[in-house]
């Protein structure tokens, strides 16, 4: 069995999304909460919130415009059998611009905007569009 | 006023896939009858048929999997006011492969995998997802 949360954040927000679902909880960690966070500032999430004391769980509330969903997919990149790491000219776009790629550099996680413009490269968590 | 006819073909099949068309009809031509070869051998449409005589027209019948649309998006990416060429080395990928880019290439019309294989660069005129 392989163990990789982030794909499985990806899957429960993907499969809520697609089923109008207001929001979708999971297990928390701070990784989560920064693409959380991400998803915030990008416009692709409407907020999020952490809640339990024990054991920590991100609550996710997602977008929609109407019956449109504002993602229109994920998906994971760099996996743990199989890392993708980028230089900072090889920072992916996505979609020509229209989506995100998510760059996990030694600055933090950012956006491959963020990324080219702080000229990092790093790990390619995931894209978003 | 711009003319782009593969811009309009590229609209015409995305509203009318929004809408769940079974068809969408468009003025034909010989390049948007290869984009048609392309998204047919790539299965992102049914089928596609010309019509008309002295007014040629391109007639594609849509692809849908129950409720759930096969494209999830089209995007032209090299336009009239800015043509977007690229070496093999620079042939992008879309969505890591989960769709296709749409090459011009000196040895025809094809996906990024089909320009990679050969070892062609060109112009890069719509991403399909």
């Amino acid at each position: 069995m392989m163990i990789d949360p982030i794909a499985d954040m990806l899957t429960r927000i993907r499969n809520a999304n697609q089923r109008l679902h207001k929001s979708v909880v999971m297990p928390a960690s701070k990784m989560k909460v920064k693409l959380a966070e991400i998803l915030k500032s990008e416009g692709y999430i409407e907020d999020f919130k952490i809640t339990g004391e024990v054991k920590k769980e991100l609550s996710i509330l997602l977008k929609y415009k109407g019956k449109t969903k504002v993602i229109s997919g994920l998906k994971r990149i760099s996996k743990p059998g199989l890392r993708v790491y980028v230089t900072v000219d090889r920072v992916p776009q996505v979609l020509n611009g229209l989506g995100i790629a998510i760059i996990s550099t030694s600055q933090g996680v950012m956006t491959d905007k963020m990324a080219k413009q702080a000229h990092l490269g790093g790990e390619v968590i995931a894209y978003v569009w």
